[in-house]
């Protein structure tokens, strides 16, 4: 055992939440709706990006700040598409910190933006705990993945304000139970809107481009 | 800001490690190998233990602890094949710590046991960070999490002793280039085996169980 002194000096409020809020408080200033987009890695969360980006409107101005513990990759998918993006590297990190958020944000040309979009690092546990001055986290659960999810990795079902439900086009492939998934989403968070979306295929975004619409009014 | 004075006590040997070291001792003890199987939600870590149990073979002796967040769901399953298991709730931790898993191997009647496989939480980033005392950790990718993986979430990948790639029955369905992924894991790993499974069906659960028998001796 070793023994040292040391002075503690405690934020009253947490460095996180305080780079959160004032990420709300830009975001305000420039009437922009931030979502915060959180699931496992390979749950779809930038190939639903790309398929929404085509259902948002030709009036809907949007950017992405995409998080990855590695690699630019999903980045320049995006950027392919002509949307605004910027690489969020958590450094080994399993989420990310609302300080960076804010840092991306401020260097972005946000005048004519309506929606951020920030895809979080691939994980079910640790983003969902973490407030990064988002209006709304979206829970994104491929069918690969099991329609257990929601019961075991409740706090990201508790903590969304939707579920999107990915690679629809899987069901007949792969045993799931639609019907109980949603009943195990509800069981966490009553009354979550729940998305089923093949973004390969483009079924399901219109609905969900329609919600999205809905959160930044 | 508030100011305190506290006393800070620090173990020279952190406590993880050290709880990771009694296990090491306890199962060289035992003469049992212990494999970590660390993937994303739904990777299919459980359905790959289930396949495994029927290509063991009859004169190992193997026990399963289940890591989760929350549920009983993959202990019960586990229990359906007759294994001995034990489901270890991390209580939101989004990953198993190595007292956990001391515990719940010193409960367990270990004398006719040749393996143990730990199923860590559904994560691929925190748990590749945390020894639990397991002689190898095993990284698990599903087929329809997309071949990019090991490049954006190199640790674990790098950590691993061997990878094995699951639901390969998905590859028709899904876009996945299995030797751009098998490049990648070289790239970050050379020279790691990787193991092409549809637990499913069986498929090349034979090869993987050869590998665990390897290891053991």
């Amino acid at each position: 055992m070793t023994t040292t002194e040391i002075k503690v000096y405690r934020d009253l409020m947490g460095a996180n939440e305080k780079w959160a809020s004032r990420t709300r408080a830009l975001l305000m200033e420039k009437d922009i709706l931030m979502l915060n987009l959180i699931g496992s890695p390979g749950s779809g969360k930038t190939t639903l990006l790309e398929g929404l980006s085509a259902y948002l409107g030709d009036g809907t101005g949007f950017a992405v700040l995409e998080g990855d513990v590695a690699t630019t990759r999903d980045a320049e998918r995006i950027q392919e598409l002509g949307v605004p993006v910027s690489q969020l590297l958590s450094g080994g990190s399993c989420h990310l910190e609302a300080k960076m958020v804010f840092q991306a944000l401020e260097d972005m040309d946000l005048d004519d933006l309506d929606i951020v979009f920030v895809e979080n690092v691939g994980n079910m546990v640790c983003p969902a705990e973490f407030d990064i001055g988002e209006h709304a986290k979206i829970a994104v659960l491929s069918i690969a993945e099991g329609d257990d999810k929601p019961l075991k990795y409740p706090l990201l079902f508790q903590e969304a304000e939707a579920a999107v439900l990915t690679k629809l086009d899987l069901l007949p492939h792969v045993p799931f139970d639609l019907p109980a998934c949603r009943r195990y989403i509800q069981e966490v968070h009553a009354r979550l809107p729940v998305f089923e979306v093949g973004a390969l295929r483009g079924e399901g975004l219109s609905d969900l481009a329609w919600w999205i619409h809905e959160q930044s009014v």
